[in-house]
């Protein structure tokens, strides 16, 4: 095990060419595993349930990521306040906790440590520049004084957002990565995503690219964009992409969040480990080479983008002395016709069914047409009623 | 917390018409984390890394569960020296390193400790009675040393080996549970799921029921033909069902192994929170009141069964504080439309989408229609040859 | 061209080890043309229309029909008379002028015709054997008077009203076929295939089978059924089969009727003409030797037919003039992916698309459990009134 | 029924602001009835079979079609001698039996002649302008003499050689209406449906829009894209769709023939009569006055269009005698759960199952990658040999 201090910084990484592999999405992860609510998604388990949150940090160590992001999405203190959630630890006792667990992990195997800040309730109540890189800030002071590796600024939907927050974690010194949780179509104001990659380097990111909201061949398709319009202005810039783990060729411009199977019916759609290696082959083809993961990622799906890196690499993480690469595990199998399955042929071939003959295979995303401004999408602290809610049902059984 | 040893019994409790919920299954889960390898699927994790399973264990139980199955599938000294799988533990540091963690947590918690075996590859190579009890009583010893609540016989294709491994369970004077992995067509051999059921009720079994190869509809169906037949021979039991948390339409009697997607594409067929409640609420209708899960099953589906039968049980479990009940948790959601979703019925109509276009939505079930003392399915102890898979490949394509 | 007296009759034919190939469903076909109102289904376009009709039948015989049924479905007095459906011809006219058509074209070619009754609301509403048999022999009068080759009972849900048919039929002299709309569940009764068909011969059909309900697959497993019953019961008998030309995989006993696309929305069902190969192919090693087809077969299912049995025939029909085999015509294609399709292989293996991502592939019958005898089913002479519409429709909401 | 010569003119009737509704692709239908060979696709069948093609134009005049194409589809010399296809009709005998025959029925009602002439397998061999418009002169030689209402150049898939078809009908002093195969991407060498349509008008096209190749919603969005074209330049013209009754949400640019399922596996993507209704609505909403169809309608999805525009055209088609408007001809029906059908809400809110659990939503598009001057679409007389078939087949497996 690499000697604190010694390690490579992620800069470092990526200039020599290497391929760094990110984690996985713990809100979702830790939601099935009974330690994160749906709907605040927020990361209390960092102080209430250190032990769960330390697990799942260590098992994405042994599945090969390189990144032990702390665990503070929604960790500010607007949106731990919002809708009547109640929480019993302040922000800033969240935000340490998480960047204990970080670190003691990483220092467990080689991987750096990335504290993050992501989009924030007040930006989207139109409060003021000064009042959204505050709260950043906030949350920053953390992580300097836990002394992260480096930054992240991710799940952001509009650009101008995300550019103050890079202007604010680059004050830091420290290497700033900004991903948008943006498709094709570019950010909920309609800003490309070459655009949108352009004023984040020009805003001072040193890695650029997109995370959640999005399959993971939209999500290279997304980065590709990028990537061809930060070439096009001259500038330079590493990229990364941390995409869903599930299918979403349904999805309108504001991703899985408006698929009516989100956030409980989501099941069908998660990706086989077969699919994630086509996805680790084809961001690492489109020139990005920091790859993890979000939402709906497990362990063994980073573990999939290791084995099909393996060679670029020249490493297999720990946990693949738990799986046969393509299925060779098969071949200790009782039943002959499973062992014959022991193959890549196989797998890579296979179309798999759904088991479920009376749904479809795609849905019509919901969506009401209203970003940041609109009434409708005001904070509000106070949890919502039975009086706010009728009207909202009302409407969405209009539309179906 | 109750104090060990105020607990009470499983029969006393099914006895007094209590719901008992039971956990999932800890092979494919443990796969997905990156402890257990698909294709020997033995338990070894116990002893190599007590954290992952002990943290599983911890989260089922969080999610409601009553039993803390001991992670001994597979532990049986043959099925460990099967193909080439290559051990550093022995089976019976396995055995008490599984024991040891199913005790530590269930003390944490309202849930006894079951002492689990299952069907061995010495059966199906043909070996004698006496050979193959032989097996199970050297599980069984430590299961005895280790003093377990009481013991389950699971996951048996054949009900002779059943009743077999009832009778030498039934020996040690504990209650035993005792499930099979078929469905409504019975056993490998045809025996019908209600003669299955007296026979092992006559060998001793306190409980019958199934557990794994099929989707929970199909298990609460063959169950319950099991208790027809019960009733109808004038007999008594208890029942349990332990289903996959696969949709399982396509599959023939031998169940999701001859599917194509097993192992490693049945992410598709992950059945949901709500359909797990339906199927809670299905077992319960049909006298079916020692309720778990198997392969597929992570703890929010548990969870999802307990909240199903709260009211019955009168108790939520502690991981539903991280959950609102029927969606209930998105009137925090920031976005209205998803605010909309925060109800009942929005959920139980939704026919999710599986966002595979691509695929079909039911396979063509494999199998070679070999059983029990067919040469193809002869135990062998060395690592299966290229030599021996090339006619596989073969047979195999042949057929698609 | 034969002239007309030297055929060999249907029983010749069939005793002679002959491929009889019947027709398509008129009633469908001739919906979409335009010439029939689905509801009451009623055949007045013989009368009305007769250049729809002829043209209809001679494109069935260029499609290789041996087989003219004469355009006589439903056209008994008390089904013409049936809510509120009103007529400009008899019922005397209509069965004359379909008469006439079918033996016109008959003459055309190597065709015998058909004269066929099907049940009648009369049994449904529960009138004695006399009162049902009499409005068979008024049928029948006319089919003597134009001296038709042979007879078939056709469509009948109750064994009981179909052997009433084929005593009336039998007491002709003409060669009597008989087929029932069941699939391997039975009748609505719960009679068995190998049971009903036992009972038909018995009553003097010389040939026995089924017609339309379910898909070609489940009715050629369900003739074999009947075959089988004769065979064991030491009868002797012909078999028949003509299916839907929709595929039913989630029908229940009473078939395609109850499953909510009927009959506006099936055209998602309609089976290829390969999948009519195959059909054809699997009848025929059934040992059923008279193979036609009902609602949605249009003439190129029937040439299919033709095609795949062309060399047990020893003839190809004249619109096969028209078709290469296994798309050989493609060869003349502009473009060379589309040649690259004219081949066999391609074909067979082939897994068309629906086109229809947001909707599933099986969907759930109605049904609401009556038969024959239940006040629901009684016959009515007068339109149904809105009064009479408004409970139907709650009803039916009440169930999705 | 209207005399002769009283009939109001195309443009007349366009100008009016008059909905006029075209026919079905007759290819198509004829290849189902018999009559017309898949591969070259010719229409011999109007001298060959004149009862037969009589018979459909007759079926769609009664659904309400106002316009008779003449059966002239693929009838240029140069395309009748293509690829080993052997006739035994001249072409001018073709096109004479075609107008002969669309102006016998158009005479039984309201409907106009329009003579039609489509892309020629000259121009992707790169013959010379002239060359190709010599072809059009000498098919337009016969609807001169047969004195056609209007003309129609139809189904170019680049807009260079629908201008030279445009301007040689132009040259008639008849009204000439045009439309391309194409989608919202534009013609095979990318022109955009606006700027196709600007050179269409500019060369003298009244009436623009496409037909074939797409299914209705998506013609309808590619003709709205070519009349915004037009309206932006400051021209004027009107808007005619006739697309495929075919769903196609996979096509690539090339549409429909490029789909593995073409032409012989279409059955699933049928358009129900409901979805016509859609269309027909749409169409309207975009200003799109002449609707129509293409390959795949039938009679009744003409009316379908018919009976939804109903309204705005004042009249119910004939064969509406044979149709209760939204199902209502099922309150004759025998089955309550039937009748409980015959309502509006019912079927536009049905999602037809496919009844095919083996096979998928959606396919992945052929296509080689080639267009006009390419090799492999050169022009050959002879029939295609076995030898150049044979890379194609390998071509093609390799894709897959």
């Amino acid at each position: 095990m690499a000697p604190v201090g010694s390690k490579k910084g992620i800069l470092e990484r990526l200039d020599a060419g290497e391929v760094v592999i990110g984690d996985g999405g713990f809100v979702f992860a830790l939601e099935k595993r009974g330690y994160v609510k749906a709907g605040p998604w927020t990361p209390e388990a960092a102080a209430e349930h250190p032990e769960a949150v330390r697990q799942l940090h260590r098992e994405f160590l042994r599945a090969g990521s390189n990144v032990m992001q702390t665990f503070t999405f929604y960790a500010s203190d607007d949106k731990l306040e919002n809708r009547g959630n109640k929480l019993t630890f302040t922000g800033q006792q969240i935000n340490e906790a998480a960047c204990d667990l970080a670190r003691e992990v990483a220092n467990e195997g080689d991987a750096l440590v990335a504290g993050g800040v992501s989009q924030t309730p007040s930006y989207l109540s139109c409060k003021s520049e000064d009042e959204v890189k505050k709260i950043f800030k906030k949350q920053l002071d953390v992580f300097i004084k836990k002394n992260v590796d480096f930054l992240i600024a991710e799940y952001f939907e509009h650009v101008e957002e995300a550019e103050w927050a890079v202007q604010v974690l680059k004050a830091t010194g420290k290497p700033v990565a900004a991903t948008l949780c943006i498709g094709p179509e570019g950010d909920m104001h309609g800003v490309t995503p070459g655009e949108c990659a352009v004023r984040l380097v020009k805003a001072g990111a040193d890695i650029v690219g997109v995370n959640c909201h999005f399959d993971p061949m939209t999500c290279v398709k997304t980065v590709s964009m990028m990537k061809a319009g930060v070439e096009k202005a001259g500038l330079k810039a590493h990229y990364m992409t941390q995409p869903l783990a599930y299918h979403t060729p349904d999805c309108s411009c504001q991703g899985f969040i408006d698929l009516p199977e989100f956030p409980f019916a989501l099941e069908p759609r998660i990706l086989t480990r077969w699919e994630m290696q086509q996805y680790a082959r084809e961001a690492y083809k489109a020139g990005i080479h920091y790859i993890g993961g979000c939402c709906g990622f497990e362990p063994y799906h980073i573990r999939a983008v290791a084995e099909e890196l393996a060679t670029e690499r020249g490493i297999l993480p720990e946990a693949s002395q738990k799986h046969g690469m393509w299925g060779s595990g098969l071949e200790m199998h009782t039943k002959p016709w499973v062992r014959a399955r022991a193959r890549r042929d196989y797998w890579e071939k296979l179309k798999p069914a759904s088991g479920r003959p009376l749904c479809p295979s795609m849905s019509s995303p919901d969506g009401w047409g209203v970003t940041k401004g609109h009434a409708e999408l005001m904070q509000q602290k106070e949890a919502t009623t039975a009086e706010q809610l009728r009207p909202l049902f009302e409407k969405a059984d209009a539309k179906h």
